[in-house]
């Protein structure tokens, strides 16, 4: 038996998401699908970052255990032969048994992208939030990162479950401004169920002059979701890296 | 009467190209679409360069004559709730008579983006040319720096009439390499058809070390479209930008 760790680019414009779901075209599934065909053995995979419905990634990573004998540049040739145009392999390993994509992963980087203009996206419109009033990005900035650090993430998460811990290190969050993109990046041990998008949302209040950039920690504080904002959408969001010992 | 002045963004992918053609969804027809629909009036729309299918815009401009009493705003707005989602109106201005989107013009900025990895694009697939061997950007530069001044472009021109005045005068070429994107920018007096297509192929052969740098001004000099490379394909290809007196 082998161990494969996947390194996956997706764009989730047409898909339901990372995980697999009756009756709609899920990324986990297209992986598993093109894994048969290469294979014509059925196997379930495992996604480092369970990505929502529209969500992207640019270096997501996925692990399968598999009787097969190949070369990961034949895995790599294989896999993307058999794949849609929207989902690639950007590279394949051979791990240690005990490699696990989701509870070995140490940390995952993910930013999301704001078009900040008055009209709306044409080119971009499936890889970012337009948003057309004008952001006091300084002021997003300084809120997110009074974020950095060890917190419960309580307030930040949709519908959480009694078994979830709701304690994330946040180690890194900058906000860049390039023309009318903003880019914000997010670097933390793990996530909560759509964390970073509760996050974006309020962000987006601390730019518009609703909130004040100190009343993130206040939010924090609260571990009730409906201190904080509302859930910004699906298509900004890129994960980006999955980070291993 | 009043002329008026549209700068557009457009995702080229699912259109055949600027020109209103029979039976076929294009940038030209969408936009006199949602002209009508705005001011039930049928007029011709001019656009400053006319775009093949699957190349885009980030500021093509376009013209109108149009007896409609309207201030830019009022245009924007009523015109981007009229057009499709792939397609938008960056702005309007409201022109002397003798305005013309592509007599008018007196310069125009290019850019062509290539991915240059092992494996193809995901996200970007409809937005860049895939080359998956590598390529050498300093003699791409090099090639590409040599075209540079006013010369018969005829060896890069695809379908020529006899009509078409070959001279251009290319202003300024650049070639940046942005980790596995490279991004070729062209800025001239004009452009003859499907040149920057032409020349890329050119520059593509120049990277994979088939043709030397310095044979660029050679196919120049034999203004015959077979002494040059392929054409590259139109999904790498933006207008960027059209600059008017």
């Amino acid at each position: 038996m082998s161990t494969i760790k996947l390194t996956l680019e997706y764009d989730g414009t047409a898909y339901a998401g990372w995980q697999r779901q009756p009756d709609q075209p899920t990324i986990q599934s297209a992986v598993e699908t093109a894994i048969f065909g290469v294979t014509q053995i059925t196997v379930p995979v495992i996604g480092a970052g369970r990505t929502d419905a529209g969500v992207h990634a640019l270096g997501q990573v996925a692990s399968f255990r598999i009787n097969r004998d190949m070369t990961p540049r034949e895995w790599t040739r294989a896999l993307n032969a058999h794949l849609p145009e929207n989902i690639v392999v950007r590279s394949v390993e051979l791990m240690p048994d005990s490699f696990h994509a989701r509870h070995s992963a140490k940390g995952k980087l993910y930013e999301y992208r704001i078009l900040n203009r008055p009209e709306r996206a044409a080119v971009e419109r499936n890889y970012c939030w337009h948003v057309h009033r004008s952001l006091n990005d300084t002021a997003m900035s300084t809120a997110g990162i009074s974020l950095i650090g060890s917190h419960d993430f309580s307030s930040f998460q949709t519908q959480p479950t009694d078994n979830d811990d709701p304690i994330c290190h946040l180690l890194r969050f900058t906000l860049l401004r390039e023309g009318d993109q903003l880019r914000i990046a997010f670097y933390a041990d793990r996530f909560l169920k759509q964390m970073i998008r509760s996050i974006v949302g309020t962000l987006l209040e601390v730019g518009l002059g609703k909130r004040s950039p100190d009343s993130l920690t206040t939010i924090l504080k609260a571990r009730d979701r409906s201190a904080a904002g509302k859930t910004a959408p699906p298509q900004g969001l890129f994960l980006v890296r999955v980070d291993y010992d």
